[in-house]
Order: C-alpha cells, then structure tokens, then sequence
C-alpha cells in the first residue's frame, strides 16, 4: 500500500465516528442524539474561543489537534457516559488504546505515532495542554446541558456532587471556566435538573 | 453583555451548524445526510493527513481554523449544492457575508473580526492556505462519493467535465491530489456514476 492509499483510508475510516452517537442530544436539531463527529467539531472551537481563561500557558493548536482526535477511538470502543457507574474503567482504556493503535495505525507510522502519542497525552491528562483540553471537554456537556433543560443530567438523574467532581478539574487548569460551571450547577439544581446531594 | 457571555453565547449559536444538512451522505450511518458540523471535522483532519502534498507553503493551523470555521455561515443561508445550476452566486454570498459579521460579531471584537477575516480569505480563496483549504473542500467530497457509489453525484446526474472544473482547483495547490482526483473520475464514468460527457 503506498503512503497515499493509507492516508485515503485513514481518512475513510474515521468517517465512522459520525456514527457514533453520546448522550448529549442537539436541540437544535430535534434533540437527536448528537454524534461524536459534530461534537469533536464543536469542541475545537471552543477551546479556540475559551483560551483567554486558560491558566497558564497553553500551544493552542496542539490542543485544537487533540480535541480532534481524541474521540476517534470510539469508531471501535463506543462512547462512555460521563456518569455512568457500571463502565469497568481498566478494559474500557485497555479497548481504546487497541483502537488508537489500530485507527491511527492505518496512516504512515511518521504521520500515525504522533497521532497515538497525542491521543495518550489527552487521556494521561497530564500535560498543560492536555488539562486545558480535558477542561473543554467538561464545560462544552456542561454548557449544552443548561441550554436543554438539564439535558442528560436530568434523563438520568445525576446528582450535583457528581457533576462538581468531575468539573473539579477546571479548578486549576481554568478557574474562570470552574466560577461559572459552579454558577450554572446551582441554577441547574434550582431547576429540579441535578439532584441535590 | 460581558466577554464571557458574549463567547457562551456564540459557542451555543454555532450548535446550530449540526442541523445544517448537505447533499452528502454517511455511508457508514445508513446513508443519512451529512451535517455541516461533522463535515467540518472531518475536513479539518483531511487537511492534517494530506498536508504533504501541498504545493508550496502552507500554515495548517490556519488552514484548518479557516476549515472548522469555512461552513458556519451555512447557520443563516444554508448550504449550496456544488453543482447546484438554479444558484444565484452574487445573492449566496451576500447573504454569507452578512451571515458572517452576525454570527461571528456575536464574538467580542477581538476575537470575531479575526474569524471574519478567516472566513473571507477562505472565500476569496487567493491566499496560499485558503487555496490549499478550498483544495480540501473539493478532496474530501469526491473521496466520500467514490466510497459510496457515486453518492450525490449519481444521485443527481452530474456530469465528468463539472466535476473535472470543480477539481481543477487541485491542480495547482496539490498536484498529486489532482492526479487522484482525475483517476477517481475516469473510474466514476467507468461505473456509471457520473454522466460522460
Ligand atoms: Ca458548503
């Protein structure tokens, strides 16, 4: 297979992410279920736009490039919800790293390695550049969320503790990011959308 | 209206892009119609993996910020059809443009003038990175119609010269993706899927 053909189907498989729905849905389009292609779009402008809140210094278009990415994996893994209790979180991340490996697998290795290398620095979430784009990742649901009615905190009856400590992490990679995801729980929980406990 | 407002409440207006439906479909998702919002992903990585074959220089950060924001104008006109022949072309980008400033003036000023400027120089397509950008917006549809019988092409007849036309843009900005799309072509009359003449 010549390098050109690898990229062509590289770039033909990831068109299965649009297939792959979460349990965010969009308003805006009858309250379908929203795909994690759109929402991989969507995030790399937010985090474009939210940059000025970032603490610290941030490359943003590494960041832009992992939010890219950093869902392609569920072409083969699925999307996990955010507040479900019975994901085993061991083969869940065992299952993503064989799909990175596989996904960005198909391209030449010189274009595929920095691909998987990037996908890890996301999902390590240890790097600058990595917590701000975990931090994009928590306030975009957030963000759809109070615009829906609760949306999918309120189809499954999440509680408002559970949506701070997964917010927690805008504490420091954001702290104006975490000032308003504290600001739109408590309306969420004042509007029967997030149980109170 | 603070800065923070003004930047939710622009992240929350572009949501409206996933309900902005075009000619293609997704093979991969029934064969639905493909949403502008996902196809702006998808575009965004095309532009990353096939890089190397532009011609001359190219700053793909640009590149692919011109191409997450190329369609969000579609929010207020609506997509146009490539080989739409009924379009009025000076009324389209009129509407565009005012498109453009509204949804993008949404933005505080520093950040939106920047993004219209974006958006025009994509339009204008004179630049080197929005040549190499509108090179993508042609690839990528001619590589999802060869993956799916001839897709929207087949579906209304078009013919190999409008395509070779649309195509011809490569020519310059990506000499080997010009070849690809020429060979493609020759196998789309083969099939049946686009009309010869
Ligand atoms: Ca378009």
């Amino acid at each position: 297979m010549t390098q050109f053909a690898q990229q062509i189907a590289f770039l033909q498989e990831i068109e299965k992410l649009k297939a792959v729905y979460r349990q965010t849905t969009v308003l805006a389009d009858n309250d379908r279920s929203e795909n994690s292609a759109e929402h991989s779009w969507h995030i790399a402008l937010v985090a474009h736009v939210l940059r000025p809140y970032a603490n610290g210094e941030v490359q943003i278009e590494r960041v832009i490039m992992m939010l890219l990415i950093h869902d392609i994996v569920e072409v083969d893994a699925g999307d996990t919800f955010a507040f479900a209790d019975d994901v085993d979180m061991d083969a869940q991340s065992q299952q993503e790293l064989l799909a990175a490996k596989r996904i960005f697998g198909l391209l030449p290795a010189e274009q595929g390695q920095p691909l998987i290398e990037l996908w890890h620095e996301f999902e390590l979430a240890e790097s600058a550049d990595a917590e701000f784009a975990k931090a994009m990742d928590r306030i975009l649901p957030l963000m759809q969320n109070m615009a829906n009615d609760g949306g999918s905190w309120a189809r499954h009856t999440v509680s408002k503790s559970k949506v701070l400590e997964r917010n927690r992490y805008l504490q420091e990679s954001a702290p104006r990011l975490w000032q308003y995801a504290c600001e739109q729980i408590d309306i969420a929980v004042a509007n029967g959308w997030l149980t109170d406990n």
